[in-house]
């Protein structure tokens, strides 16, 4: 939060505590929902209370949709029902939906009830819908044109209809029977001849997605078309709704977040960190981990069935968390690298071979590097032996391959047979490459150390 | 790529074969440019520069945008002068800059020469603005309006200079000492009086950002407050430029790259991972492996120091991977999750000892976890003694402990400081959890067994 909108808050609050009302809405209209939305989270329930009485009915619906879900229940709980019903009527029906998500059952029964019976038909298609579909975020207000139209007329239609649209500057061309037939936007009609037909200048190759997509590869689709909105049609092609760029936005982020949780070995959820209680964290924590600790009785019983070797050196002991670690991040290195390759569609199946050629030379470069400036802080700086030192590197070369080989094809195996490539990250990989390094490390002790 | 969009490109190579250049034109022009790009990946350099002169002039140009560097450079040494400027006339100057930031010096001098004086010198000028500024983002094409104008004019205005604008639909108002006194959107315009004055109409309170503002603030600004663009000004505050909605998620998308990687202790660069020589890959994977890999000399001293404990009792040593493991997994899922929160300001500095506290007691419930069903497994499956089972068990508790601290104060730490929490993941962690560990281990080893 920067300095000047830290100081508007500061005098915002000397104001509630001085009952300064009239003074308070004027400075609380300058600000920008989201900023508002800020400072409700920064004062008491009361006061967002009063404070959000004092908004105008839009100011207060973008507001709200910005809010945290603890303070939306709060507000609700205060509302009476004709406030609760003017907010409602504001909202858009994937807000609406949005925060129906997050609330318990009796506060999703109040909404309900004080929505319109057409919104309330609306709201329960879109909860129907699967939790990572398009249909789950897109919402229904757009706008629709004809192809007979002219501008002119198209322009009256929108400013008749677009009041409660959340985007009027793509407008969707449909049919009779309420198929997409063409995409124009505010645009192409501003700057061409107002008396020019609508299916003259639309465009026809409409690019959509179902309302079953994936709703991250339709995101994706807006920020790879630069699209502003983009539409959704059912099964039968007739169009439903449209997603907008600040939905596709957020499923971006959430999406990056959900992929370095996953590749940090947590379990997702969509809550932010500071509103997760504590046991919900426990609870994606605590799988991975125990997994990954179970699976460590692999590199035990390597190390048992190598006793003989560790007492005859002693010394080879102490380099075995060195090599585990580079093992790990080297092998970390290329998967979170390759993961997200795949993420963002940079990478796919098909580069198979060429990734795994570029690791095999990166890894040897990577490795050799390592290893020689191992051997000479060895020999220089530890004062062991030759022998041991050429044990140490030679696995320590040995390690970063595999890592890096383990790190990269995994991610796209993965990907390959509809696993979720980020699993195969780091915490995953390093425990492969633990047992492969010990492995080397003393099959290679033995042979040189002749133990 | 879905599989509609390989027929199409599968015709169109049959069409290129058979040289029947007008069906060819007719198919790419019902492509949009994302996907001619695509295409372009694809196919030969000569068939490149034939397609390219096929397309219209404003889809060659948009597609010029999204091919890769290497295919950029390719057709402008194809290009007459004359459709080199023919392409260039058609780019939006951020794009331009973006464009000569990827090629060498000579097809640099040869797009400057062919530019327009004026856009040369707005070309030296966002070149002059750091790497990583809203300066260097920004694009002068936006329109302008006066407050005086009514809607009518407004839209006049729009007609005249449109044509060349990145977006029409958030509108400037700017008096004329060129400082911003207001921004208004088309679709306000749209839904109101035309008569109305925009002065009259235009939101007053202007969020925006200076050509030195860092860019990923200035693109979470743009999500913040769901606008599709940010107008930025020079530090007499007059407008200079805007940042768009799809630069911004750009920006987004590479800045949550460049914390994954850094997080796997990768030095970013902003090439994508296939593009990236192999050379380079090893530049950027090196120095940490190297830095991480001598700094386990920590562990390797404390091992040493730890010899008579260890020949005492040797099954001690075959518990030294899953104790390391198990810390490092347990500190890299709480930093990473610290770090995620930290750059997309979920959470903040302040909010330092909230986090702790739930840290402390999240350890102990995956501490306590984690060591139980070790102890069974120990006593159970691996038939260790009693003593040697506590021994484990206790350094597990306290690994986890000290990982999940050391994991999510470091990050925070970092941030105070004004270094990059991410570079604080879990790598670094791991190798300062590995001592802490080994040093406990040892200790209670001691205790316990009395050796």
């Amino acid at each position: 939060m920067n300095e000047e909108l830290e100081t508007v808050f500061e005098e915002i609050k000397t104001l509630l505590a001085g009952k300064q009302y009239a003074a308070l809405s004027q400075y609380v209209r300058e600000l920008k929902p989201a900023d508002i939305a800020l400072l409700f989270e920064d004062i008491s329930r009361e006061d967002v209370t009063l404070l959000f009485r004092l908004l105008p009915k839009d100011t207060a619906a973008d507001t709200f949709v910005e809010l945290e879900p603890e303070r939306q229940q709060q507000l609700i709980d205060a509302f009476s029902d004709t406030e609760l019903k003017a907010v409602l009527d504001e909202l858009y029906l994937d807000d609406t939906v949005d925060i129906i998500e997050e609330m318990p059952a009796n506060v999703v029964r109040r909404i309900i009830r004080y929505s319109s019976p057409e919104m309330r038909k609306s709201i329960n298609e879109i909860l129907n819908f699967p939790a990572n579909s398009a249909g789950s975020i897109m919402t229904i207000e757009f706008i629709d044109l004809n192809a007979k139209m002219t501008v002119d007329q198209a322009f009256e239609h929108i400013r008749t209809t677009g009041w409660d649209k959340e985007t009027i500057y793509t407008c969707y061309v449909i049919g009779a029977d309420r198929r997409l037939q063409g995409v124009v936007t505010v645009q192409q009609m501003l700057l061409c001849d107002r008396s020019l037909k609508i299916g003259d200048i639309m465009d026809k190759n409409v690019i959509s997605c179902k309302t079953t997509d994936d709703k991250v590869d339709v995101a994706h689709m807006l920020d790879k078309y630069d699209f502003l909105a983009l539409p959704v049609v059912d099964h039968e092609d007739r169009l439903v709704g449209i997603v907008t760029i600040d939905d596709a936005i957020d499923v971006l982020t959430e999406d990056a977040t959900e992929d370095i949780e996953k590749m940090a070995a947590i379990l997702p959820i969509e809550k932010t960190y500071l509103r997760t209680g504590i046991f919900e964290t426990w609870k994606q924590r605590i799988p991975w981990l125990l997994l990954l600790m179970l699976s460590s009785t692999f590199t035990q019983k390597i190390i048992n069935s190598a006793e003989t070797a560790l007492s005859a050196c002693v010394a080879l002991t102490a380099f075995i968390p060195m090599l585990m670690d580079t093992g790990g991040n080297a092998g970390g290195q290329v998967s979170v690298t390759v993961i997200r390759g795949l993420s963002l569609g940079e990478i796919s199946f098909s580069d198979w071979l060429h990734v795994l050629w570029k690791e095999m030379r990166v890894s040897l470069l990577c490795g050799f590097t390592l290893a020689f400036a191992n051997f000479i802080k060895l020999l220089t700086f530890d004062h062991v032996t030759l022998t041991v030192a050429a044990v140490v590197c030679i696995t320590l070369l040995v390690a970063v391959i595999f890592a890096k080989i383990v790190g990269c094809l995994l991610p796209i195996a993965a990907k390959r047979v509809g696993f979720d490539p980020a699993v195969m990250a780091s915490p995953f990989i390093t425990t492969i490459v633990d047992s492969l390094t010990l492995l080397t490390y003393f099959q290679v002790a033995r042979m040189l150390l002749h133990i």
